[in-house]
């Protein structure tokens, strides 16, 4: 790690495809078939790591029209990759019938309405799956999402009142139904019912609103374990649960894709953030080590939006270490805030110092106030084949002030 | 706001500059002359909004190199500059010494030594002032620094049992000390009382290790009211309780600078963030509007980082409205936690229709992760004497795909 550091400078992040890679082939080779795998490219938007899954296979789900032309770009399929987000721009809505995309995951009545106007103007006619909003609530996961009012897709009481939407919408064809039920869900029962849940609700869907059910998205929600006490997911115990469920489904619906959405689950454990100690000191007995990236790079080690600090996964990277004891790790920043390890077990630390924060590859960057005190984006290496290669650069002094206009 | 919409696209960030010069003047203008005002750039580092400031005296205060070059470029002179941090680098306080700023504001042994031993590499002297981590606490402030164990400045016992600091440094000259005490102080006598008591112990610290005292800097803090129930801090009454403080300093120190740092209190009541409406729905009897920006440009107004969300003020911005009722006012992204306003009295919202936040000026998309979802930084534009002009243009599509390596 210290040859990296040295060429490429710290702070960076650094995905490990060999980790990414068995990440989605552990899970991708137990699971029926006839479940495919999306990455969510909202967990990490880097274009190599989605060419990486997408040479594995993966499909997209983007949210954006960055992350539409990443997937782009990474080499996935116009046909592997939906588009889902409650907030949809007329542009991007028209990016993705000209990319013929396999499917706009539709929120709202008036995204719907939007949709069919615009693929008429164009002559054609737009693939969609719609979002519900589920009257059921999954429980189990670390933010639910079903059973409350939401932003997101369409109130399940609301469709069902619909009896002629399909009809309505000439230039839509509706291929069937998405739900989104939480995220973080560490105990494969809850996600063999959430699919079954969801796969029932498309069914009932379909025959109310008239329409052959050619695609159903169980959403995912994955989680990972990144505290003391969190088990990882076992592929093993998830396809053994879900795979009935998916047989079931194709069974009833020979031909219909069903998807599942996978971002933290794929992309988390092959992350580390890596970064460079500059000072160590003792504050009122506690000790520091202040390092050159916090929080502006890593805002979901603050705790996931707990209210409660729990530390990820930490290490000394750069040699064994002696003494072990406890270390508050803290970023550049002027706010207390900007503690990425609070107490952390750690051996004597020393400036110069590398300290790793692993499980670190979703909701990194991206998810970071990147510019608070306009440190800028880091870099982002990936290790693949025994080969390192920077796959991000970090902003350079210019690259920020570039978009500044004085006037 | 309509033709700024339409010229400038949204969602964009408006600051107004007849309200940041009136912020900074009333103030100003009470405030004793000993007392040296210096902006924050980390609240809002627009090159435009600094450069407003700075031409009305404002001094600056950075805490990274692109804050130095943007106080630079907007024409603070290098010896009204001063740099903080807890991890500040070497080609940092390199540049501070070869710009010639008037302090580098140092937070640990570690940072002294190796200013000492830069500028004696470089033949000068550098001009520091001790960050001191104070025994004890201000009351009174949203966020405490004083009494507890930090990453921020050296002990105050530490620095007192240090006699021979001093002298120790040859390469470095120790100007006075620095403190922060807290932050969205909305009481005038902690403001005065914060300034009385770091003042007692700047001289109290120079009489121990023997250094004239020319300069103190009371840091700041000063905070505005966002909430209902919240009155924002009265000038007259702050410069009342003040003044006789910087008066006290200014007669047993002649010569010697009194800083204050203002950041939040200077920008947050300026700007306003400028969504659009792009739909509207009702699930579960509760309304939402969902607009073309959200809490990837605006963290704060999740709550400030509050465990209650409590809204901001807002504003429908196009026309007057009818029949005011409870709105959830939501973003583009993918998490239930992209809500802007929640359950906020607005008029009858429809798609098109722009929808302000007031009070953002401060903490906007500098503190919040605009890379998420790859959505990238929304505009910045300037109103001031009836002209509005961009200070910062929006990520283009192309910005966002430049630093991707894809390999």
């Amino acid at each position: 790690m210290s040859e990296l550091a040295e060429r490429f400078g710290t702070p960076f992040y650094v995905y490990d495809g060999d980790s990414l890679r068995g990440q989605y082939q552990d899970l991708r080779e137990r699971l029926h078939p006839a479940m495919e795998m999306f990455y969510s490219l909202k967990a990490n938007p880097n274009v190599a790591v989605c060419a990486l899954l997408g040479s594995l296979g993966a499909r997209a789900e983007v949210s954006s029209m960055v992350e539409l032309r990443t997937a782009l770009a990474a080499g996935v399929a116009p046909g592997d990759i939906i588009f889902l987000g409650p907030g949809k721009s007329r542009a991007e809505l028209e990016a993705c019938l000209a990319e013929g995309i396999f499917a706009l995951v539709c929120e709202s009545f008036g995204e719907l309405a939007m949709i069919d106007e615009l693929a008429r103007e164009r002559g054609c006619i737009a693939p969609v799956m719609l979002r519900i909003n589920p009257s059921f609530a999954i429980k189990g996961s670390g933010l639910t999402m079903g059973g409350k009012p939401r932003q997101f897709g369409i109130d399940e009481q609301q469709l069902f009142d619909e009896a002629d939407l399909v009809k309505n919408h000439p230039g839509v064809r509706v291929l069937g139904v998405h739900a989104y039920m939480g995220t973080r869900i560490l105990d494969p029962e809850v996600i063999a019912e959430n699919a079954r849940r969801i796969i029932d609700l498309a069914e009932r869907l379909a025959e109310r609103l008239d329409f052959v059910l050619e695609a159903v998205d169980v959403g995912g929600g994955l989680g990972v374990g990144y505290f003391t006490g969190e088990p990882d997911l076992d592929p093993a115990a998830v396809s053994g649960l879900l795979n009935p469920v998916v047989e079931a489904f194709h069974a009833a619906h020979p031909g219909a894709r069903l998807l599942l959405e996978l971002g933290r689950y794929l992309a988390a454990p092959c992350g580390t953030y890596v970064t460079r100690v500059r000072y160590v000191k003792t504050s009122m007995q506690e000790r520091f080590a202040v390092t050159d990236g916090g929080t502006n790079h890593h805002m979901a080690a603050v705790g996931i939006g707990s209210f409660v600090k729990r530390n990820f996964p930490m290490r000394l990277l750069n040699r064994a270490g002696t003494d072990p004891g406890p270390w508050n790790v803290t970023g550049p920043l002027c706010t207390p805030n900007d503690t990425v390890g609070r107490n952390v077990e750690l051996p004597e630390l020393q400036p110069g110092d590398l300290v790793g924060v692993l499980r670190s590859g979703a909701y990194g960057p991206s998810a970071s106030p990147v510019l608070f005190l306009s440190h800028g984006h880091p870099a982002e290496v990936l290790v693949d084949g025994g080969h390192a290669r920077l796959v991000r650069r970090r902003d350079t002094v210019e690259d920020l002030l570039r978009t500044q206009i004085l006037g």
